[in-house]
């Protein structure tokens, strides 16, 4: 298999056949990106389907105070893109940087678009994989609207068991929306608490 | 015309044919609802695509303290659903409710199928229009993350100009994620800035 992970994430999820795996994969290219190096900046157009073979990934915007504001963690076995710049090919929004050394895989969106035609299994799982992910954005919406600091951190945990431990305090305040020092006292509370 | 502002609505968006529209017309079936009737509660199956023809509906769920956070309103010449709920049968998170007296027009999920795999403009504008709201809602995201109550409010009216003066202010509040009081404030102080 020419990228392990992702074919077997591929077999665990549908019935694709060996040889349509193995055209999947032979259209995508590798790419290896350092600790804090972009996939994408903001202002630029997305022109890949990018799913991480190791690593991860965050999605971020800029307020117009410069401060950043994290929509998205990507870690291995996930895909990730700024979708409103692929559409339309329009300047993205968003970034996309490597919080970790990270290894993606890419499609341009040609030949993705090749590949959905050929493979209505593979189109049925990315239809399912945008459907789950407008679900996520509205729980999350949710949570933004209507949860304290402390249920949003007691959230994320829940959701995100692993990557805690992956993560600079810094980012996962600013995927929660909270500040710094909030988050802070609300794992000093919960330190306390676990004594 | 069956449902002019519908077909109308139709026709500036696509190059659907008299046929085509008469067609799509034909499977729905129209609906009005009294001001606070509901449409979809929270626990029930959403098996309708919904079209507004008058009035306005508001989506929200209901934060574990009983509070209600308001993710969409949906005004006239817009479509709504649980996407959730529809796509896989699921019992719906969140609720359906006219903010006014309003009229809809409804397609069970049969048919509406029916119709994407009879015209493939419809389900062209029907791609179109999930693809905004997704974009939509990451902006949403990032505004309910990074922005201030004050930006807040302005980006609200900035988008939604004709939307205020039809809103109860505490379904504002409960939209922008912030207190009914909060909301006063930020209104009386602009009212005395203008003048």
């Amino acid at each position: 298999m020419a990228f392990p992970e992702f074919e077997n994430y591929l077999k665990s999820l549908t019935d694709l056949s060996d040889a349509e795996v193995a055209r999947i994969s032979a259209l995508a290219k590798e790419r290896k990106l350092r600790k804090n190096e972009f996939l994408l900046r903001e202002g630029e157009i997305c022109r890949h389907k990018t799913f991480v073979l190791k690593g991860m990934l965050r999605n971020f915007g800029t307020a117009p105070d410069g401060s950043e504001h994290i929509l998205q963690f990507s870690p291995e076995l996930t895909w990730t893109l700024d979708a409103e710049s692929y559409d339309n090919l329009s300047p993205a929004r968003y970034s996309i940087c490597a919080v970790e050394p990270t290894e993606v895989l890419q499609w341009t969106k040609n030949d993705f678009n090749t590949l959905l035609i050929e493979s209505p299994k593979l189109k049925s799982l990315s239809e399912k994989i945008i459907s789950r992910n407008i679900y996520n954005s509205r729980q999350r919406l949710l949570t933004a609207l209507s949860a304290t600091p402390e249920e949003k951190y007691e959230d994320f945990i829940k959701q995100h068991p692993g990557m805690l431990s992956r993560l600079p305090l810094k980012m996962i305040a600013a995927y929660l929306g909270i500040s710094l020092k909030t988050l802070t006292r609300i794992r000093h509370a919960q330190l306390l608490a676990t004594k």
